[in-house]
């Protein structure tokens, strides 16, 4: 599949924007008007620039308003085509995207516009040209790309094709099928985007909420299955208008950018060879086409089957110590060649790491995860264009592969025992051979706050990488603002990975992140108890919280008193019971212990602003 | 009108809230209820504090999901009700919103749902509650405000009443003039909210776009004219959900509220003045009756007649005085008693101030305006709440009413001569009887970049305490993310502020708001010229810039050549041309000279890309 992007999905200038390009390694770009309008960048400069990159000037867009117009307007239409076909060909460039009129359109007549479409393309013949038209989705007369179609049919010259883009053909809800009739010479470009599905009108929808493939909602891997099986094989190439990804820094975006049509092209895969060959009966087993399209994959991964550990690092480890002994962790020593030392309580491992940079508040630094084969998951990651973290391994020592995540926490892919031990803990202390007794307990989720600019890339991360779902996002009131939550997990809810859209905690110069793990045991509230009597420091809940608790669930009042006694938070839906409590927090981290009871599947929500609320009273008192 | 604001608009804790509404003026709060559960006071802690902070408690919201719902439901419903009623007594409170049913509604019947509504009505007569019944505009079966004013009327229940919520009424568009119809006993409590006209869906519309009155597009003056008209007396509260004012300063958020209110009391005044009286012949000329809520007006002022002058401030002041010798004004001369200087072109006047602190760069630093009465100008501004500018000044000197804005901008309110002439120049150098010879010019407009936490907040600052007018916002495309651009003028033009919201700009760190004096030239290209002669450092527009403007405007090439050679800009639409050039920047201000033929009214924005990406070319080169 040949890659490629728009500029105008980057910030910078056209020549950051060529290098970025070039790193992440793209194929080619589309080159956005406006980017080369404003650039000092001669059109023989940016040639030279693109051959010496490696990038290939896919096209030239987008040439507005066009179709549908009176002869005067024609006249100039045509004028202002030929400058363009003129400056494109000093810049080496074949192609140009037109889109359906949207602002000047007064002539609602299909037989008018294929007489102009055919002016175009004539001109545009004898500049060496091809020009793609695309139905915009709020094209004033054409916005169905099978419109569009029937008028590049109709005009049936060899300049003239169409350009499919997903997000005009998705964001209407067109369907996608009837792309495989579409003749493969006609289609000269194709372009995706993503984008989360929200109600809004469409055209403020697309100009500041598109994302990467991977960090919507949209059926990409379908559409893109249905343009391989009509025969493409020209360019595939993002087109995202995105408010923050321009303004992010260029060379990361490119990256997750780069990331996104990796993974498109594996579900494209994935969904050929699962979806029922056209025009055969579902499950029939008819022989699967070739199609001209060469889709590469990656390395497959299977969902992970657990947290392995977490580690936090602090520079003064005290604090972390304290809490995870009142907890009801057990310490198991120190690692024969680090400074790190291992905690365990049942199956949840925690590593508190003493390496940190002086003066650096305790902080969640690492995530350890069950994987089938820790290599091959890290060939799928760095193949994802993942960052490899290296550690420093000595001899008889477990080599842990290892990867960055966008918000830097390191991810590492480890091999996991059915019976639910870490062969690496052979390293800590005498050489454990089990797990400790006490509480049976579990990493249940682990919480990482977000910074803005990297949230989507987060969420294409742990989905492409990680191969965890995306569930529906909530937010959460705080003092501080709105704080944006996406749930990332398994579909056995094995690992659960909570990412938290922080708001910019203007008010009052706060600028701490929050982050935490949860560890699930069977009994909580003796856990609580015994936490308590080791002089554990509990978030403390305010008693209103417990009034409204009782108006809303109408509990046993022994319950409610335990509850209360404990600084226990309580839910119930209509799967379960939820019940949980947090510590007080030591640099940027706390940690919560929960008991999940019958099928409860959520995080307890409602609470959520509570914590938050208690959280930042007690940041202002200190 | 006796003001109030529910807890949900602003950030931090309900204390932290509290306290800035008392200090901000208020008369009243709404408890929101979220915020009482999640704080550590206890409700008689909170009626104590409000007492003392002379805070009304004015409504207890929101109760939820109440009525059209099964008998079972119901039970548990009026169980859950009658603890929210104890809880409210004990916070000496009497109101209670109960919004129409979205969640669990399963029966779509006005008597059913009067029966339910006059149990509850029952019970809180019990307690001494009152019940406000409000439609929620997305309300599962009542949605409407007569809708829920038939149910109130059918229950006919001392303790049931009806909430009017502008944003639930205008968002829906419904009708407004119905409102005189409701019985005045019945209505106990109004909302107020603005927002802008956005197409999305209504719920993510609410719960986080909402703005203070003034700072979005709904007729406000218009609802509370019916409000008012219909004979309510009872508090006119916000309540407004935004994602922004979460996040922001709890004091200067609750300041910004305020003014909003301050602002909505004047505009239903002159709305009731100038609508027909319900049941009158329009220009029938019969008498006004006197409604029972009584209306404070203020200090009236008429949009300002001009820019007096333009301050810029800075260390080594070496830079801007070179630009502005180069542009064509003239060095009138040092202030008697100050280190500040006078520049003058025409009626054009900049006064340079060399009073920054060490190392300060370059800024724009205050904006005099031409207003009929300074004195009366400054009340009004005061009466708005703006923070009062001090400035030295000696005897004989003139004494300058001085407000600064929320981007702390000096904005001085300064006396207007008929022949554009200025009283205080005379405190300048040999004493100036006039303007100086030379080109004429004026200030054509500033553009100033505002925080994006204070964005709305200025838009009603210049809208109440100026009397200009907001008009549709653009968004220009840079380098570093999208622009926000709104201008805010005078019907003549005479005065325009154009406030730019800047993208975060987070790639590259780039951290410097560029901010712009315009001036006003009758013929550009000698302007140019002589300002070229003199050396002046233009801002470079690229080669492209003048192809695509001949593709679209197909221009005379001896102008395109002269455009070219003079890095001028160039637009044109149906009123007429604009032609415009930038100086290089220095600190965070550059200068911008424009020539406005035929009656173009805009700003050139299709070249706004050009110059941010020239800008940030030249930013990251340096």
């Amino acid at each position: 599949m040949r890659t490629g992007i728009a500029t105008v999905c980057l910030s910078g200038t056209l020549k950051e924007k060529m290098q970025a390009c070039a790193i992440a390694g793209f194929d080619g770009i589309e080159i956005f008007e406006q980017d080369l309008v404003t650039s000092p960048l001669s059109p023989e400069d940016v040639r030279k620039m693109a051959a010496d990159l490696g990038l290939g000037l896919d096209l030239y867009q987008p040439f507005r308003d066009f179709d549908g117009v009176t002869p005067d307007l024609l006249k100039a239409n045509l004028r202002r085509a030929e400058a363009k076909f003129k400056l494109m060909s000093r810049l080496g460039m074949d192609t140009i995207l037109v889109c359906s009129n949207v602002a000047t359109a007064t002539i609602d007549d299909d037989a008018l516009r294929a007489d102009q479409l055919a002016e175009l393309a004539q001109l545009a013949g004898d500049h060496g040209i091809k020009v793609a038209y695309e139905a915009l989705a709020w094209g004033k007369y054409v916005n169905d790309y099978e419109h569009a179609y029937r008028l590049v049919e109709a005009v049936d010259h060899p300049n003239l094709g169409t350009c499919l883009d997903s997000f005009h053909i998705l964001s209407r809800d067109w369907d996608t099928a009837p792309i495989e009739n579409i003749n493969p010479e006609k289609i000269f470009f194709v372009q995706v985007a993503d984008a989360p599905k929200l109600s809004m009108d469409v055209l403020s929808w697309s100009r500041h909420y598109r994302v990467f493939p991977g960090e919507g909602q949209f059926e990409l891997a379908k559409f893109m299955g249905h343009v391989v099986r009509a025969g493409y094989t020209g360019p595939v190439s993002l087109e995202v208008f995105n408010d923050v990804f321009r303004q992010s820094d260029v060379d990361r975006t490119a990256v997750d950018a780069m990331r996104s049509l990796i993974w498109l092209e594996e579900q494209s895969a994935n969904w050929l060879a699962d979806a029922p060959a056209a025009g055969t009966v579902p499950g029939g087993g008819a022989p699967r086409r070739r199609y001209p399209m060469e889709l590469a994959t990656l390395p497959k991964v299977n969902e992970p089957a657990g947290f392995n550990f977490a580690e936090v690092k602090a520079d003064d480890t005290a604090q972390l110590e304290k809490l995870l002994g009142q907890l009801g962790f057990a310490f198991e020593g120190r690692h024969r060649t680090k400074d790190v030392q291992l905690w365990t309580m049942g199956q949840a491992r925690v590593i508190i790491n003493e390496q940190a940079a002086s003066h650096a508040e305790p902080a969640i630094a690492a995530l350890g995860f069950d994987v089938d084969s820790p290599v091959i998951a890290s060939a799928r990651a760095q193949q994802l264009k993942a960052p490899v973290v290296a550690r420093k391994v000595q001899a008889h020592e477990e080599v842990f592969q290892g990867i960055a995540a966008p918000d830097s926490t390191e991810i590492f892919l480890c091999q996991g025992s059915p019976d639910g031990t870490a062969a690496w803990t052979h390293e800590f202390g005498e050489g454990l051979q089990h797990p400790s007794a006490g509480a049976r307990a579990v990493i249940d989720h682990v919480n990482l706050a977000q910074p803005w600019q990297h949230f989507d890339e987060a969420v294409l991360f742990y989905t492409s990488a990680l191969a965890l779902e995306p569930q529906p996002f909530a937010e959460v009131p705080s003092p501080s603002g709105l704080v944006r939550s996406q749930v990332m997990q398994t579909s056995d809810g094995a690992v659960r990975l909570v990412l938290n859209l922080a708001p910019v905690q203007q008010a009052h110069g706060q600028k701490t992140y929050q982050e935490h793990i949860a560890f699930a045991v069977d009994d909580l509230v003796s856990t609580a108890r015994a936490a308590r009597d080791k002089g554990l420091e509990f978030l403390q809940i305010p008693a209103n919280y417990y009034e409204d608790l009782d108006a809303r669930f109408d509990l046993d009042p022994g319950f409610l008193a335990t509850l209360q006694e404990l600084n226990l938070l309580f839910d119930r839906d209509a799967d379960g019971e939820f019940l949980h409590f947090y510590t007080a927090t030591v640099g940027s981290v706390f940690f919560e212990m929960v008991e999940r009871r019958g099928r409860y599947d959520g995080y307890g929500a409602p609470n959520a602003p509570v914590r938050h609320a208690v959280q930042y009273d007690s940041l202002h008192r200190t």
